[in-house]
């Protein structure tokens, strides 16, 4: 439209006249629990201790301002996280499907909008034993330490 | 049961013998868009340009190590929330039925796990005009500024 300003389907404005960092941003969920302009990614290339999980970024490094990020994983039948502890907090949505959290010794189940708080220091892994896929978005500090593995009898043989 | 600690629903283990601010927590998601734990807020008792919402703080300041707070609000038909700003960030995500946020001059659709990032600074309100209840998940930063009032012609008449 001439005289108009365009935007893309993601972009939405701004106040005008001003630089900054970040624009507003509409990510419109989709079929298959994926999002308009988020791609599709390896859930982690630094360690091996995890299988069949993909990753969305929602909100990450590329909102420079923001103070946090939110995740979008999903494991698929038989799937399973690092098992891991950090000194940042999780908290963890769940949206698709079901799965479960192993905190320490004991399994969670994450249901549909089950909200689940993990606490700085505490171990954990998230895995799929259903035969469904199970997504959640996890959410954390933009400013945060490098997970560490947690080595135990448990963890080496999977869940 | 004897010789085994007791937990309330809503408390998973963290590690034993640690003292800790936090604890490993979930809120279970319960019928009518409840959590069980959380307990149904006023929306704010600050401002009075407002009409029809409820709040559940499901991560907040109880979680003292939490770098950022994860609140459900929820708009009855024809409620709105308050026009205003701040410099912190939100991140929305639908949930519940469909609304809209109005950013500036453009209304933003927002369905069911779309997500919307609104930029520090930027002006904005939620309503909706629909027939069914739109509840979001709204997700700032632990340390924020107090949202300022925006003052439009359009803000003093609602939408």
């Amino acid at each position: 439209m001439p005289g108009k300003r365009q935007y893309s389907s993601c972009d939405v404005p701004a106040a005008p006249g001003r630089k900054t960092l970040d624009r507003n941003k509409m990510y419109p969920f989709q079929d298959g629990f994926r999002w308009k302009g988020v791609r599709v990614e390896k859930y982690r290339a630094d360690a091996h201790d995890w299988s069949d999980i993909i990753r969305q970024v929602l909100i990450g490094p590329e909102q420079k301002s923001a103070k946090f990020h939110v995740r979008y994983f999903e494991l698929s039948p038989g799937g399973f996280s690092s098992h891991e502890t950090h000194n940042h907090e999780h908290v963890v949505i769940g949206v698709r499907g079901k799965g479960r959290a192993r905190l320490r010794s004991r399994n969670i189940e994450i249901k549909f909008l089950d909200v689940l708080y993990v606490r700085p220091g505490s171990p954990h892994r998230f895995f799929n034993p259903y035969d469904e896929p199970f997504g959640f978005f996890c959410i954390v500090s933009a400013k945060r330490d490098r997970p560490r593995p947690v080595r135990t009898k448990k963890s080496k043989s999977g869940i």
